[in-house]
């Protein structure tokens, strides 16, 4: 008999969005089972959770843990704070400057939290769906910093120790965003059940950098982006 | 006219216990403002809290956030599960093995929220009563664990990007408990203002490993509990 090499289990960080959601279509197909994980953190675009939930249905999640933190008072940035002012286009070089919608440290309370939940359920693996090259701007979303945080997994948990960490995948890091819409067309992916913008309207607002950065990448990718048109959706038979 | 170097503000991790006590009154002493910062995540010890408070107050801490997270239900760990019985004794090498009160990720997490609290309130450092001697069976109490913390926070925060990094203190890790009361002592620590058992009783179980390594701490330092002798508490004038 011929040893079988079992799929892992994955924990999936679950925004709602269009990233994510591609992240989450990557992991269904290379796991065993996944278990989604989305954290509310008093962000405006709650809107985004009713796409997490939707989403760990699609794909068939074994289990969508929805975490609600109440950091919001303790930072100091826009996607929180109400009475900000959005970015409409970003100021200066999007390569050099951190946007205003950097939260601090978010990546590494996620990341924190997803730990945790792997050692929990026995994953052996983490996928987030950062992207360093829309959004170079973040601190927490370059290759260095996620390598930094694989060391830290590495030395934190009794997986670790034992010589079994679990595994950090970014299978999103250095694709445009246009890539990632065309992974995500071979996937299948039901864009019209992701969320996007940052306005936390009931439709997308198409001014925010979110909004904006979707409509590039859907229009460099030659797709339609069915959220924009429910028409073509409903015809795809997935709304 | 002599430049003046301004003593650097501080976030502190404060649990109320005998540790997380000391290193507020270290950092209180070392800073010019001291932020304290409780997480709570549905642990037994919920009387921890009361005595973060008290200790926030007392040593003029000029904010103190009681975070309540909901990740027990994400965890498998002793601490935040009712139906388990906590360890009495460790079995063991208390060196090698990781005891049954090690909560995955859990300084991860601390360290995470911290920093993003640290970046919105513009501290300098945030201390953490960590301590590898009496808990080595944790991982993420190890020196090379906080090494690989630092790294992150340069890396993770607008901060680090700017080449101003969140310092991460931890100036009780290589102490033993005994030499913790010492300390404590000299700085005038309320140790009847602080908490230590697991147990979640109205007073010291006397049995959980929390209340025991107290125990020989406070008698090897030769110093009475005054949790333990509330009377020699009163003389002291601080009850």
């Amino acid at each position: 008999m011929r040893a079988r090499v079992a799929r892992p289990d994955a924990v999936v960080l679950l925004s709602g969005g269009m990233d994510s959601a591609t992240c989450l279509a990557i992991a269904a197909r290379r796991s065993r089972r996944v278990h989604a994980l989305s954290v509310v953190y008093g962000q405006r675009h709650d809107r985004e959770i009713a796409s997490a939930r939707a989403l760990a249905r699609f794909f068939h999640a074994k289990s969508h843990v929805v975490l609600r933190l109440p950091i919001g008072p303790l930072l100091d940035s826009a996607p929180t704070d109400r009475r900000r002012r959005l970015p409409g286009r970003r100021s200066g070089g999007a390569s050099s400057a951190i946007p205003p919608t950097y939260v601090p440290a978010r990546n590494t309370i996620f990341l924190g939290i997803a730990l945790a939940h792997a050692e929990s359920v026995r994953a052996d693996r983490i996928y987030l769906g950062v992207n360093a090259v829309d959004y170079s701007g973040y601190p927490d979303c370059r290759p260095e910093y996620l390598d930094a945080f694989r060391r830290l997994a590495r030395l934190a948990t009794k997986r670790g120790v034992e010589g079994r960490p679990c595994r950090i995948e970014a299978p999103l890091l250095r694709l445009s965003k246009s890539e990632i819409v065309q992974w995500g067309e071979k996937l299948r992916v039901p864009w019209e059940r992701t969320w996007s913008c940052y306005a936390g309207g009931r439709a997308p607002c198409g001014r925010c950098d979110s909004c904006r950065l979707r409509a590039l990448g859907f229009r460099q990718a030659g797709v339609t982006d069915p959220l924009l048109s429910p028409r073509r959706a409903r015809r795809r038979g997935r709304a």
